[in-house]
């Protein structure tokens, strides 16, 4: 039973309080691939300051530094989160890391089309090709946490296929649109799962589907957008971006020298990027 | 020839800075109904307190003010577009008012439906029912001016029309939704435009359908929406709306005892604003 006169009142990115759940802790730091013992370690830190009205944002900042002293590569997968929601003021947009995640699935990827619906011209996000199919890929970015991408994302991205199918002259990508898949940061509404399963689009975003969801195919295949990289300078995701290193896999590969000649960054910079980038995924 | 070293730049809504136009001023003030003596009064009092960067609001409330000393009705009429913005922070749902002036049109019309699509449920903000004719109304309200409405929120119009086309039962409300419109306080996007005429959307906003866009519908049936009288306190227009007082019409039809009645209002209040009302629209 829970010792309620113990209990700490967190206040959740949704703005709701919730008391602190130990067990759901020690699960998110195991996800990020943090032992046990150094899990255990941490959540008593981490009790040892909580109080009312604490954020989980608060709590996550703490566990992350205690970590970053134990176990770098564990702390930055924990941080995937925080660096999947700071992909946009950073200037590292959302659809050049869902454009490099469906290119590690297999998929030949290009972002920023204009294409011609029976109506209208569409600017789509992303598309992606795997044999002789075509998908249109809409990105869907939040800046905040605890917030859904509903029903009327997926409403206008089913009319946006419809109008591509029946209008769209394959002509320029070899590859006829058959399908669309609609991509987020946060959660989908029920209504927006109910409806794209209704109409044949698919889904991807935070915990969807289920155990594929985006969080879990970038753990599993390591596509740790770069912002995961701490330290990193205002401006030098752009940059790094710009010239293609959109993942820390595109960042851990490269000779010190390539980097700074690709991101024109210096090369005691370029080092100590590298070597986190490898840290991360050894 | 523009005399370059008066001109005084204005900054818009949208945040551009535009040459002040005397000429397009006296136009906005022909449009509120001012006889041409007075517009040029208030132009010529305007025109003595400009000064670079005066925001177009600015200038706005420098004329709303003059104008109300010299012509109440015109100065009520005059500031509409503000009243219709204000609709929402002042607890006055856009749907109440959408559903008031398509009533005055002609239709049978309900606010705040639940439809059974083919894959989801659906909220209609307002069904406007002609004949055997059923119209799924959508009401985007922004809270900004400047803004467009666009392409998007067509695109979700469109695919909620036919959802509730393919999977509608016409049980509950006796008529068949068929068509479908997007009501917005804004302009729309040349997208937005060409996509709803090419999918058989009505689209309703400020200045569209070009000559008969919301504003003018408004002021050639007097539908002024209650909020468009001066002095409202803070909360009374949302008690005027829910029992059923939308438009400055429907307050000036009522003796001032039911006005007492209905909105739980002092007598005084009641025959200070029903007073305003009559005089807006004599």
């Amino acid at each position: 039973m829970p010792d309620f006169d113990r209990m700490v009142l967190v206040l959740k990115a949704s703005g709701r309080l919730e008391p602190f759940d130990g067990g759901k802790f020690l699960r998110s730091l195991s996800r990020g691939g943090i032992s046990k013992p150094v899990a255990l370690q941490v959540l008593k830190e981490v009790e040892a300051h909580l109080h009312d009205g604490i954020s989980t944002r608060e709590i996550y900042q703490m566990a992350s530094q205690l970590l970053s002293s134990v176990d770098l590569r564990g702390s930055l997968r924990y941080s995937l989160k925080d660096a999947i929601m700071s992909l946009g003021p950073s200037g590292f947009p959302f659809e050049d890391f869902v454009a490099s995640v469906l290119s590690n699935l297999g998929y030949s990827v290009s972002v920023g089309n204009i294409v011609n619906g029976r109506c209208v011209k569409h600017e789509v996000d992303v598309i992606a090709i795997k044999r002789e199919s075509a998908k249109m890929v809409e990105c869907k970015y939040h800046n905040y946490k605890g917030v859904y991408t509903g029903l009327k994302e997926a409403m206008y991205t089913y009319a946006r296929l419809l109008d591509i199918t029946e209008g769209y002259s394959e002509r320029h990508i070899g590859a006829k649109i058959d399908s669309a898949m609609l991509v987020t940061n946060t959660k989908f509404s029920e209504d927006a799962v109910t409806f794209a399963e209704c109409r044949g689009l698919e889904l991807l975003g935070w915990g969807h589907p289920e155990r594929n969801g985006l969080e879990k195919i970038v753990d599993r295949y390591m596509l740790y957008p770069i912002t995961i990289l701490r330290g990193l300078e205002p401006g030098e995701a752009g940059t790094l971006v710009s010239c293609g290193l959109v993942l820390v896999k595109d960042l851990a590969r490269l000779k010190e020298v390539e980097v700074c000649e690709k991101a024109g960054i210096s090369k005691g910079r370029a080092m100590y990027l590298r070597d986190q980038a490898r840290a991360l995924l050894a």
